[in-house]
């Protein structure tokens, strides 16, 4: 896969995490090493029969768009939906493993006290408590066990919000990874689009890619003014060098920029709750399309070919992140989801169920692609994703 | 309690933590709301005998110190003991609730990967990997479930890390706070010297006050050179307005001052460990002087008065924190720990015990104080700090 050359690696961001993934690589990989999310023994309880995942992830860069609609309009509510994010961030990757109850979680915010107010911490955190009691009455069984508040104004300027969630799973209901192999299709559950358990249209963006996004489509407005949002050392031209303010309309879209940048990321535990529990045994892999895009599958299966070929359509954000910045379409597909952030790998006579299950929630989805045996010499896994009459490619993760 | 109006609170940080228990104070407290930390039901395996506590804490601007010593000599190593400082701030917590076992435990990096290099990761998280297979063979079952690392440099200069800690533990094991009566003396188990489990001497900093210690402590030469490392809102004449360079000695100690600033923070869990398996029930009450120093306690117990005449001599570190930034003693006491960073509550006939056990680990103990009836006429709690010949009182907290 080629190296982070792009505009995305220029702001200090590396989409295939290639560091990490060095740094992390001679960790000891958990019990089922092909599985979504690392899954330790059972250290909690102890038991044999069981298994334990925690896992951390949090909203990112998405906070500074919270935090510039705060600062302009002083609308803290705003950072409700951020607490979604950080929280869905963990809940999406989770349910990838198959854990969708009894699960623990813990907030940690470190923030600037001077700009990041009392009043804009209360709506986070009781952003948080509210979105985990409407979780629980969609059936995820998810509580909250506390969280921490760091008042850190030398390490951020703004505010960054982190989660961690924990469960303790039978073994014998992990989604493993090991059973994504050639013959089934990929169904896309959409990312955008309003589902029926969300508020509002939901631009589609989810919580990956948002440094780019913001850079690229906010005007050096916001450069002048809130110099606490970016980082000093990156190239001026690459900062808030986009056309909108956050008020403008989306091109194609009823959303304005600003609600585009912000709609809370979408969960799918609701939808995969219910296909698991219709449906016992359908589902043979799960890929929350998050950092990596459309190329995140990569990393799962062994010896398979990626074919995506009948994408979704490219949501309006997109589009427009895409026009404002003149990414190419390779970059793109691999920065953002572009339409679905959760793959459900089945059979072809399966996809039917999945995708009415998902319609019936409100969520488009759609057959987006299959896997094939791997065409590379070394054998390993690859990507082809169709766009337009472009074929992009991505080869292996390091 | 008086409110934030010094130095500290001048940096954009409050001792007290105020807003943040103004946000919190209105959530469910858990099962035992008078422990140290929130302690929920058993959500994770649904057991009626056994509860969770899942606990998130960091480094917090310690990060910084770690990261000017990184940028001066280019020695990453110096971020392994930023690793410790994370785990521990949440193990001592834990032991303070009498959860010593089946730990599982995640951290998160928010990093700026151009600053932050892969190679002061790569030290991060193998630091961490190491402190815990330490922690194991000193006896405390605490496991990595894994971690998260976000590249958000424009969310910070340098690099934050956190920790979420978890455990499940029956019931009836819970040290909850409500033991700690009129008729106890403290032991404060000493912060600094080296103990036996310890590879160098320990200054007794630990990870609270870090921010104030850095700026009164370090000289302008590091505000010249890093102004990625403070918040460009803070007054210039708060910003490393110290004496210091890392390199010099630190009076009255073997250590310079960045090896002072930079002592990993001194985990207390082997020795509480074992007074709770030699001498099961001694302990009545566990609080980890952290955030709010020698105040810390004031939030344990009901309607008591602390009072603390017999305090350790006050190490080097802090008297050369004080020297340097004229705070007051009052300050000094709220915001740092001053001496001993771990108090056991039990009565005066086992303080022998405590003090046995704590001195066979290299870690000097003494009775520091004991717990009469609050003499306020609310019927609040109330500590007073006894400081050579004055009296510091310091009321409960809002």
């Amino acid at each position: 896969m080629k190296k982070d050359t792009g505009r995305y690696a220029a702001r200090g961001v590396s989409a295939g995490k290639e560091e990490v993934h060095s740094a992390v690589d001679k960790l000891d990989r958990g019990l089922f090493p092909g599985a979504f999310c690392k899954i330790t023994e059972d250290y909690l309880t102890g038991s044999k029969t069981r298994c334990n995942v925690i896992h951390s992830d949090g909203s990112g860069t998405k906070s500074i768009i919270g935090y510039l609609h705060f600062k302009e309009t002083g609308d803290a509510s705003v950072f409700r939906g951020i607490s979604q994010d950080s929280i869905v961030m963990n809940i999406d990757d989770l349910i990838c493993i198959g854990a969708v109850e009894r699960i623990l979680l813990s907030n940690t915010v470190n923030r600037n006290a001077k700009n990041f107010t009392g009043a804009a911490l209360a709506e986070l955190i009781g952003g948080s408590e509210d979105f985990l009691a409407k979780l629980r009455k969609l059936g995820v069984k998810i509580y909250s066990g506390g969280g921490e508040t760091a008042d850190v104004g030398d390490l951020t300027g703004a505010v960054v919000v982190d989660s961690c969630a924990v469960a303790v799973m039978k073994r014998d209901s992990v989604i493993s990874g090991d059973k994504i192999k050639p013959g089934l299709v990929i169904v896309g559950l959409s990312s955008s689009g309003k589902a029926s358990y969300e508020d509002a249209e939901n631009s589609g963006i989810g919580s990956n890619g948002l440094t780019s996004a913001r850079h690229d489509m906010l005007s050096p407005y916001y450069r002048e003014k809130y110099p606490e949002t970016y980082d000093s050392n990156t190239d001026k031209n690459l900062v808030y060098c986009g056309p909108h303010k956050m008020e403008d309309k989306l091109e194609g879209s009823d959303l304005t920029v600003g609600q585009a940048l912000l709609s809370p990321t979408r969960t799918y535990a609701p939808i995969v709750m219910k296909i698991m529990k219709k449906h016992p045994g359908l589902i043979r892999g799960l890929v929350h399309c998050s950092g990596g895009g459309q190329t995140k599958c990569v990393r799962f299966g062994k010896g398979v070919h990626f074919i995506k070929d009948n994408l979704m359509p490219v949501p309006p954000i997109f589009k427009a992140i895409q026009k404002a910045s003149g990414t190419s379409d390779s970059e793109m597909f691999e920065v953002y989801n572009m339409g679905h952030r959760m793959e459900v790998y089945c059979t072809k006579a399966d996809a039917k169920k999945v995708i009415e299950i998902s319609k019936g929630f409100g969520v488009d989805a759609q057959v987006v692609g299959r896997i094939e045996k791997s065409k590379r010499k070394d054998g390993r896994n690859h990507v082809t994703v169709v766009c337009g009459k472009k074929k992009l490619e991505y080869g292996p993760r390091a």
